[in-house]
């Protein structure tokens, strides 16, 4: 039989756990704070907050398992009369102190109507440095790419490229960060593989996460850095909330539809900068790191 | 003849320049800097922003006249086939630093079809303190009803509840501060007064709005503050940034036709914080602040 939407969103939950240990002895202070909630509509979730740590300064490891009817909007989208939906995944995003530790976001999601043979998996991660480093990148970059050669079903330099589409903001003509892999609408009828399949490979996704992040943020925890260095980085956050507020489709979708606004927006972080026409100078670090918020560069 | 493009271009170019006179003798230190900018299409601005002043941490008094070919989708959503298009306004923000004035908002703008009878006027002011004293929003309210009073094209209960809905975040299920007043597509079929009389009323916005501002600014900029006040106004400037950047129209018209991204996000304050789940505590000044925070609130 083939994998239900329980045990996925069972498993989602082990890899929200398993995240959310791995972060806390990462962080080597704070202690993930659980937020249960229930949607009035059916399902709920369970929003992990971390804040004030000794590596990050905000961030959340959160899960959710939402169902319940489809509205006509919801069925316009895509096409059909089902009823009923279901949708669960983990969200991630995590801000850390240090303006040389890059900020990082990962999300694996799970959709289907019950009743009818729809479904898909999404997913994906990437990283927001606010200075670039190569080899960092290339650690992360190489990390992803290895996961994909491990799955039939991935292909890191499609991903790679969605992902370069998709974190960008256009009315800055520039990426949000060194990308990462991006990937939606993964089903058996669009790639020929079996729902297992896809599935281990979004599982595994989840349980890659830590291994693309762990070693740039033990590298980079202990630099030192100035004010300007964290002036930029805040300036680096504006842009982030500049993307999720105007762009990102998860964003935009929960708050269109009334969804958890708290949990929707733990994603931004505690403070952001913007400044009149900030421009980095000739040859600074900063001018160096916006040479990379482009697409299409070959990290591995 | 009736008023044209240019004279109200003009009169919007000696109410920036009246406006930021005002605004530098209020702040008794820092003074606008101006960009000349051209759009590539045609037409451009003079963006004018001050900084790091005594009264004012950010803030942007901006005109700009553009014109140029009409676009496929513009001509869509006004059901026209012309191939021009003309627009002029001004478009202020001001942040200040004290957690006790209040961020103020105004726009003027025209719009026309040239070699059409198509033509509109929009605009309006609004307030958004962190701290709310009714005495401060009388006198706001209070003013604005004086303008509207003054003119026949003009009707201030229409207007601030259009404010009352047009500045609101319906993710938080709150307004973005105390609103004032907002209209749009003001113009002699819909009104049944004249283009004179229209321009008349706008260009008076334009004259009242240092009088809706300045008392509450004398009032408020030596209030003594603590830490506690400035992380409160830094999250109010978060609702500030998420109402912008989701909700408003100019901006996202601005972000999504190419518009100069400088002057249009201007808008956005130096600093701004999100905190996960921020409730202020029982009977705190900032929860009787936000009760404040909603619709039909008769201040005058």
């Amino acid at each position: 039989m083939a994998i239900s939407a329980n045990n996925i969103a069972d498993k989602f939950i082990s890899i929200q756990q398993s995240i959310c240990t791995s972060l806390e002895k990462l962080d080597g202070e704070a202690k993930f704070e659980s937020d249960l909630w229930d949607r009035p509509g059916g399902g709920g979730g369970d929003t992990r907050i971390i804040r004030g740590g000794k590596l990050f300064e905000k961030g959340g490891v959160n899960f959710s398992a939402v169902h319940g009817e489809t509205t006509p909007e919801l069925c316009k989208m895509l096409n059909t009369n089902a009823k009923e939906f279901y949708a669960t995944g983990v969200s991630i995003v995590l801000h850390p102190n240090n303006p040389f530790v890059p900020i990082i976001h990962m999300n694996i999601r799970y959709f289907e109507l019950p009743g009818t043979e729809t479904y898909w998996f999404g997913g994906g991660i990437d990283l927001t440095p606010a200075y670039v480093f190569s080899e960092d990148a290339k650690h992360f970059h190489g990390e992803l790419k290895s996961l994909c050669e491990r799955h039939a079903v991935a292909d890191y330099n499609h991903f790679k490229n969605t992902a370069d589409n998709y974190f960008f903001i256009p009315h800055r003509n520039e990426t949000r960060g060194i990308g990462g892999v991006f990937f939606d609408h993964l089903n058996t009828e669009k790639t020929a593989y079996s729902k297992q399949e896809i599935a281990d490979f979004v599982f595994d996704t989840g349980e890659t996460f830590i291994k693309t992040y762990l070693p740039i943020a033990e590298k980079r925890r202990s630099e030192a850095f100035t004010e300007d260095n964290v002036k930029w980085q805040h300036i680096r956050r504006g842009r982030y909330v500049e993307f999720n507020l105007v762009h990102d489709r998860g964003t935009l979708f929960g708050l269109k539809t009334n969804g958890r606004i708290e949990s929707i927006l733990m994603s931004l972080p505690q403070h952001a900068t913007w400044e009149y026409k900030h421009e980095p100078e000739e040859n600074s670090p900063e001018a160096e790191a916006i040479k990379y918020f482009v697409k299409g560069i070959d990290w591995v």
